[in-house]
């Protein structure tokens, strides 16, 4: 470790748009974790780098910096190659369910380490969750017999895995600090690098319902994931996909576990297939992987056996029943034509807000809560038919979930064709 | 007080470049000071205000909110105007001490609420307590008292005027977000619209020993401030004074009653006399006394009549005498020719390193260390002759008040003419 800074002499330097050198660096995350350097410098530190930015020396030696302050996970004795997939979040994204077992099944394993929601986005944990019996965290020791003895394991990360990020997260999230691309991307590569995937596919989403809203910024965003993953070893490739509207035809957590299983029994909606088949085959490339073809995999039921173990290896019952919300309200079609528009964040905000999600880390959410979506963009509809149900534990949740969906759905005449594109740009 | 608001939607307003309602500022002003907005929130509000700017509306709004944390002073009940200066902070600028009874010799009353120092510049009550039995603290009453029977009182500002501002300048201290004009006007005329003064007179330092390093950042800090007197209904006026050299011919506490003493005996350096003269013009014209001038009043001993009745209300004994450090060092001329350079800034470092200054709020200072100056920018010297006579009570601080030395003296050939210019511009 380097000797100590005047971490308010650093402040300065970065707020005055300087580079901080490799010391710099390695001193304040360290002793930040150790919080020798308070939340109050870290905070304003933070506010600096986000209105200043850094340069790619500075956004790689930061994310080392914070996988330094942490162990490292190694798989080598698998004996298999590894893969792993990160999305930036999105509204009805489950496509890491019949994912991991899918690309599992093609002979890769995936040590797919998940997070819980915080805002309009859902988390892959919250989803799990909904299977009575499942748990979410397992010693390094599940989770490498379970990569061996299933192929896929979809759990929370050890609290040993990055510190920094973990204690820095936290701290961005009250302090209005999160939008940050040199930030946002070391916080995910540095728990990416730290988990030892060998490989690893990155979904950007850009839209409403996303962090990044336009393209530009999530393809810097991608770009510069792609380039820290490259210096660390871990073979790394970027997919830009559109959060204009939700993903599949549910958001919401049981409601997503049921989509996904209906993915993975051959069915499904069209977007959630071809995301899901798409990533599949980057990650099967990237991992070095040839000649399987994943679409195959998900038809004739190897998918659905790996899925299956996987549950049932955490504890979880994939037979068992899933909540389901005792009440529920239709939104209707206001008028008849085509469907142009159904806003992904107005979507996510109503699950949110019907109980899907959370606003505080420590609050619980509803596993059975959430919206079903009865036509995507681009359906032909009539005046009254239901567009969407929204499911609730309380109706009371109904009127301000309601109140998020004003101005989120349009209809244009007959004929209307919406642009509609799934997979934006790669990069890699 | 209005409802609250999602303290990290508006930090996020203003690091996008947004402005702040009124009803924002009230509510986070006061919401900071009963800790319901954290430190870590607040700082980096702090550095977005400071890299954003605030407009000024938000800036008067802001020092408003300030000032409503706290209480108000008010000596109407006195029958005589008032006037108050403040320094931004300078190296040697001991202006205070004579400037307080000479105005009040000339029949305004000076209600002159100081502070201690911090870095490199030292405090006003810093210097006055080098005085045997002088004290800073002093109620309302024994404040409102003294000002009617002396005329003028220099003291420490009670807790109870804007604690918002003294909890965040504390935090902006220690998180890099000092440097902001917004936040430097208004925490300077939130405490002196609090105190109650008729009239103000500002000071803006520029220079190397100064905040302010250059003229526009100076001036700008000048027009935002007198703006806010202005419109908070005191009779305001700033002078841009040059702050490259060292004010007078001592940087220390001792050392500098000392030289205010010799001013108010009708003797002392010409730039701390014409300055303190200068800016008592200033103050009673902004107090509406005309006729009389202040010279006259230096000369004629009514000041130091009026600063022997100050101290000794304050339980000071202006004969007794002052403290002496034990140990001495000289720093010769180099070469002969004229002294261009006396820099300030290391000059001031010199003498907070001897221990005239403090680095943290609860360290104590010296009352004896410090620079004594013995020849002023233009002035002969010959090689060998002492420039700088550094007083410690300690031999060991010597090499470190050396090493702020170097490269802060300049000698041209004989017939050089250094520029030199003491008010750089009014303003108000």
């Amino acid at each position: 470790m380097a000797e100590g800074f005047d971490v308010v002499d650093l402040i300065r330097a970065k707020r005055d748009g300087g580079e901080l050198s490799d010391e710099q660096i390695d001193w304040v995350v360290d002793a930040y974790t150790r919080s020798v350097v308070a939340d109050e410098q870290m905070s304003s530190l933070a506010m600096a780098i986000l209105l200043r930015g850094m340069e790619f020396r500075e956004i790689s030696r930061w994310t080392d910096a914070m996988i330094r302050t942490g162990g490292r996970l190694d798989f080598s004795s698998l004996g298999v190659p590894t893969a792993d997939k990160h999305s930036t979040g999105g509204v009805g994204d489950k496509i890491t369910l019949p994912l991991a077992p899918l690309v599992a099944a093609c002979g890769v394993a995936v040590p797919q380490l998940s997070g819980r929601g915080l805002g309009h986005t859902g988390g892959t944990l919250d989803k799990l969750g909904a299977i009575p019996g499942w748990r979410a965290s397992l010693s390094f020791d599940e989770v490498l017999s379970q990569l061996g003895s299933v192929g896929a394991v979809i759990c929370a990360p050890t609290s040993s895995l990055a510190p920094a990020d973990q204690k820095l997260y936290a701290l961005r999230d009250v302090t209005g600090t999160v939008e940050s691309i040199p930030l946002i991307a070391s916080s995910i590569m540095c728990k990416k690098i730290a988990e030892g995937t060998g490989a690893l596919v990155l979904d950007v989403k850009v839209g409403s319902g996303a962090f990044m809203k336009n393209v530009a910024d999530a393809r810097s965003l991608a770009a510069t994931m792609v380039e820290l993953g490259t210096a660390a070893g871990v073979r790394t490739v970027a997919c830009l996909t559109d959060m204009s509207t939700p993903l599949g035809l549910t958001a919401g957590n049981a409601l997503e576990v049921r989509e996904s299983v209906e993915v993975l029994a051959g069915g499904g909606p069209a977007d959630v297939i071809s995301l899901t088949v798409t990533l599949a085959r980057e990650m099967l490339s990237a991992a070095g992987v040839d000649g399987v073809d994943p679409a195959d995999a998900l038809l004739d039921g190897r998918a659905m056996d790996v899925w299956r173990r996987m549950i049932v290896a955490q504890g979880g019952d994939p037979s068992a029943a899933l909540p389901v919300a005792p009440e529920t309200e239709s939104v209707l079609a206001p008028s008849s034509g085509v469907l142009v528009k159904l806003d992904a964040y107005a979507v996510g905000v109503a699950a949110w807000r019907l109980g899907a999600g959370r606003a505080r880390k420590e609050d619980p959410v509803s596993a059975s809560a959430g919206v079903e979506i009865h036509a995507k963009q681009g359906a032909e509809v009539r005046a009254g038919q239901p567009l969407l149900t929204l499911h609730a534990e309380d109706p009371s949740r109904f009127a301000r979930a309601m109140d998020a969906l004003v101005g989120a759905i349009e209809i244009a005449p007959a004929g209307s064709r919406p642009e509609s594109k799934l997979v934006l740009d790669r990069i890699g």
